[in-house]
């Protein structure tokens, strides 16, 4: 029950967006996450857990990794709180490779629907927007500008395990525009303000591909999006309100287009 | 420039539920906050700010507030540090009387869209629902169970302000159920697991009232509250995750009721 100090140091790093690109490495801690992660099939490198913190649902989860010979290590419970930077881990954490996904994913015509995630800094609204955009059949993301660490533990935990069962490609704004002109795909601008009345989605449903895109909180879209994409949506609501939380906006027109699929299928 | 360091302490309690309890006020911190509350017409009993802190907004905030004849106190940038719990505060704090509204509110017919919130224990997913349900008309909440505490900093600011726009009453689920049953009021249920297809609403649209009701993250709604439940809607999503976020349910559900009702009118 021992892991050397150096390998520890190296997996703490992991909490940090440092440590997270020297490595090509991210953490997930608790059962919860580690569940999806099997569940789809996106394998942790390595395993830590520990017996005193760990409960029947945590020792079959492990036993799961077992099984399909992932690297599980037992430590001790002290060591497990130190890696997870939590006082209260759920006795197991794994150490999971960054995926690389290049925009050219972008070609493959199984992506149909497409998530564009400009300048969304705060780690919960884009945790939120990835669990939505898996819900509603978005799988690849794009993610640009000042947005928040995709492979953050804040990041991770409020997706609820939706990064393993999407591809993500960091990008820029101007190889995505590029792409997107390109390759004649429909671009949605989002806006999150308050309008007396919804823009009909349906036109631009009918193409092969759509990207959604949704700006920040603050500022919304940047004016490269906006003005390049071929319709601006709102979600009308109440003025008593001046905007929507970006990550409600953003899972609220996703279902909207996912249900609209259905219905036309 | 100054404030005792028994109303610093009185206002630093504020950051605790207990001290919320034991004066019946709450705090919001910063100029967005603040200027929402001001657009909402809830004012502040004391406005504290700090000029070195404060721009020009917040400047012309806090004139605002004088005009309108609030109790405004500079006080020095490391006190107002101190109150907000904060390293970087943006130069103002309010601290506002904690409003009790009765569950007895929900018989004023101007009520006709009220959302149930039971378990929402997450702050960050309880002050989005509250802000979707200022956007979408649902102008009362009632709040039961183990939900976290409306007046939090951390609710309050992820309501973005919404609840300087609401009527909140804190309740529990019998006389919540009692209330409903009483009234005839349409208690819709709300499940946030994958399932094939959607349930209309349409039907309990036409009631004058209707409650709908979302559950906390892990376990959903008690069955107390399901049981007793007109309907129950669900969000047709993909298998691929099992659930989706507790706000982002509710706020997909209350949209789609104000877009429908928008629709009718």
């Amino acid at each position: 029950v021992s892991i050397t100090k150096a390998e520890l140091k190296t997996v703490k790093s992991l909490l940090t967006g440092k440590g997270r690109k020297a490595t090509g490495r991210f953490v997930a801690e608790g059962i919860r996450l580690l569940e999806e992660a099997n569940r789809l099939a996106f394998l942790p490198e390595q395993v830590f857990y520990s017996v005193d913190l760990l409960g029947e649902r945590g020792d079959s989860l492990v036993a799961k990794f077992k099984r399909r010979n992932v690297n599980c290590q037992e430590i001790a419970a002290r060591d497990l709180r130190s890696m997870a930077g939590t006082q209260a881990p759920q006795g197991t954490l794994g150490v999971f490779r960054r995926p690389q996904t290049e925009l050219a994913e972008l070609y493959h015509r199984k992506y149909r629907r497409l998530l564009w995630c400009e300048n969304i800094a705060d780690p919960g609204n884009l945790g939120t927007l990835l669990r939505s955009a898996l819900a509603f059949g978005f799988e690849l993301i794009v993610v640009t500008g000042h947005s928040a660490d995709v492979y953050s533990p804040k990041v991770v935990r409020a997706s609820a395990g939706s990064i393993f069962g999407l591809k993500i490609a960091l990008s820029n704004n101007l190889d995505m525009l590029d792409l997107v002109r390109r390759n004649r795909i429909s671009l949605v601008a989002t806006k999150a303000e308050a309008k007396g009345r919804d823009y009909s989605l349906k036109k631009v449903f009918e193409n092969a591909k759509l990207v959604l895109a949704i700006g920040g909180e603050a500022e919304g879209l940047s004016s490269d999006v906006t003005e390049r994409a071929e319709v601006t949506v709102n979600i009308a609501h109440s003025k008593k309100v001046e905007s929507l939380n970006a990550g409600v906006a953003g899972s609220i027109l996703m279902e909207r287009i996912y249900r609209y699929d259905k219905e036309r299928s």
